[in-house]
């Protein structure tokens, strides 16, 4: 399971995900495009199912598991979305999940996963502590892991975002994409490289965690150390099978600064009255940060969740 | 131009309008369903033109002047979405807007006039300034003005809403309406009981400013006395004609505590991922207040605008 996936296993995976997971809106502004200069469609992924693209992802592992395969379950370790992705998704399915979650994770998130009937358990806030778990939970119960964005079966299903973006927008020129592990641009590139080749991806990734950005530029995989930005989502550092598929597919890949971030989720609440975290703010930074590029075409901005703490906003007083 | 609109009035005014509003989306959220007990269909009026259904009736009244009518413009009073609304309305038709907004309104409800070209004059923040001032101006330029819930044309495009609920939701059995002046409410309860007789029509409003509330249980208008509540939208007193109407085609008003509007607004942040401002939350806080009423229906329920100061959210201490 480690060749990456082709167009076809991405347009197999949105036949078997459709019944499961939103078609979700395209959005435009005129508000935005004449702040912009551009012409504007943002993907509202902040209106999938469990707030986030993961579960596009997750469906598709999920769903394209034999019966015996999914006899006993799926495991992943999660902080995020994936979890709970990957929670509602095995209860579409009627099977068993186990969610290895760091403490100190917010209750909030917790209390998603255990919404959707999944076993927590509970480790170290530790990767190697989240890994040994899993491990060891996948021993114990022989459940089929689910890896957030390495796995082959996640990054066909997050692919299909491309898909339907390029249905609701026939004249699209640009997508734009947040990176963090890589597992919705990789899919996405993939499915815009296949079928529009014409149209170029631009990712877009925080200055403080931009482990994409110089791995592109040296054309070697290079660490996340130590990432400081508000986008927690786009925190982890890059798998190795994205980073390929990336080097294959991807354009261009642009960082935006902390400001940028929180101008841009601003102007998403108030204009589009969209909640947007963070992270899925990222795609519209870069079109605030980096205008020139953008001006005068046909761009496709991908708002990858809405899954943020209301009661803790970046432009408010910490 | 006192005599109330009929359906032919709305349904004209549909077509009138349909060039320069959205249709805009019926949103569904299963978590809210379950929390509930009922099938709601959100109308996400904040996804409307200017953020809230206001830009209907104002669109109605722009488009039905005949030329000479147009001559010299339009002229109103407002403190929030109307000015706006009309400003913008004027703009698509390529004429003039005068708009009386009187001191203290917040900097980012002055922009959003005259980002659409308006004249803005300037009054002191009282009922009286405002009308006198809108009536100087009236005499001055020979504007028509159009009242922001009292005109039978806005009355009319107000009710638009209902036909499209109409067309989204057939299955539909109660709609949730909140009352302020009463624009939004007179127009839909038309709307729907010509068409559809019988659903139910329910009107939500704050207790702390339920004088529609008062002047239904009594059979006769009751002044709106120092309202309390943080829904600004909703703290005019009732039309004389508006009351009309709503006594022979509204089935219930209901009145919700500034607590369930606030819990309204969370889930619609957090589970709709829809912006939403006090007003527009009060017709789902009423279906958290009045459970037992809603469980088991189809519900409409009206999310009337999303126009809110982000800096100033009512779960923060102020």
């Amino acid at each position: 399971m480690t060749a990456p996936p082709d167009i076809t296993a991405i347009q197999a995976a949105w036949r078997l995900i459709q019944p499961h997971v939103h078609y979700t809106p395209l959005m435009h502004s005129r508000l935005l495009d004449a702040h912009t200069g551009a012409r504007i469609g943002f993907k509202c992924e902040n209106l999938q199912r469990v707030g986030a693209f993961k579960a596009r992802g997750a469906c598709n592992a999920v769903f394209s598991l034999s019966d015996a395969e999914a006899r006993n379950g799926v495991a992943t370790h999660s902080s995020g979305n994936h979890g709970a992705a990957l929670a509602m998704a095995a209860a579409q399915r009627g099977m068993a999940a186990h969610i290895v979650m760091p403490e100190g994770v917010p209750g909030v998130k917790r209390e998603a996963v255990a919404a959707y009937g999944a076993r927590i358990i509970d480790c170290e806030p530790t990767l190697a502590a989240r890994e040994a778990a899993l491990e060891a939970l996948v021993g114990e119960t022989g459940a089929q892991a689910v890896h957030p964005y390495k796995d082959p079966r996640v990054i066909a299903g997050q692919g299909t975002v491309a898909l339907e973006i390029l249905e609701q927008m026939p004249e699209l020129e640009v997508l734009v994409v947040p990176v963090g592990g890589g597992g919705l641009l990789s899919g996405v590139a993939l499915a815009v490289k296949a079928l529009r080749p014409e149209v170029e991806v631009v990712a877009a990734e925080p200055a403080g965690a931009d482990d994409a950005f110089r791995s592109f530029g040296l054309g070697e995989l290079q660490p996340q150390t130590n990432p400081q930005t508000i986008a927690d989502g786009l925190r982890a550092g890059l798998g190795e099978i994205n980073f390929g598929i990336i080097q294959r597919h991807v354009d261009t890949i642009l960082t935006v600064e902390e400001s940028s971030i929180i101008e841009a989720m601003r102007l998403q609440w108030t204009r589009l009255k969209s909640v947007v975290e963070p992270s899925g703010a990222v795609s519209f930074a870069a079109l605030l940060e980096h205008r020139e590029r953008f001006a005068g075409r046909q761009v496709a901005c991908v708002i990858s969740g809405g899954n943020v703490d209301i009661d803790r906003l970046p432009w408010h007083a910490q």
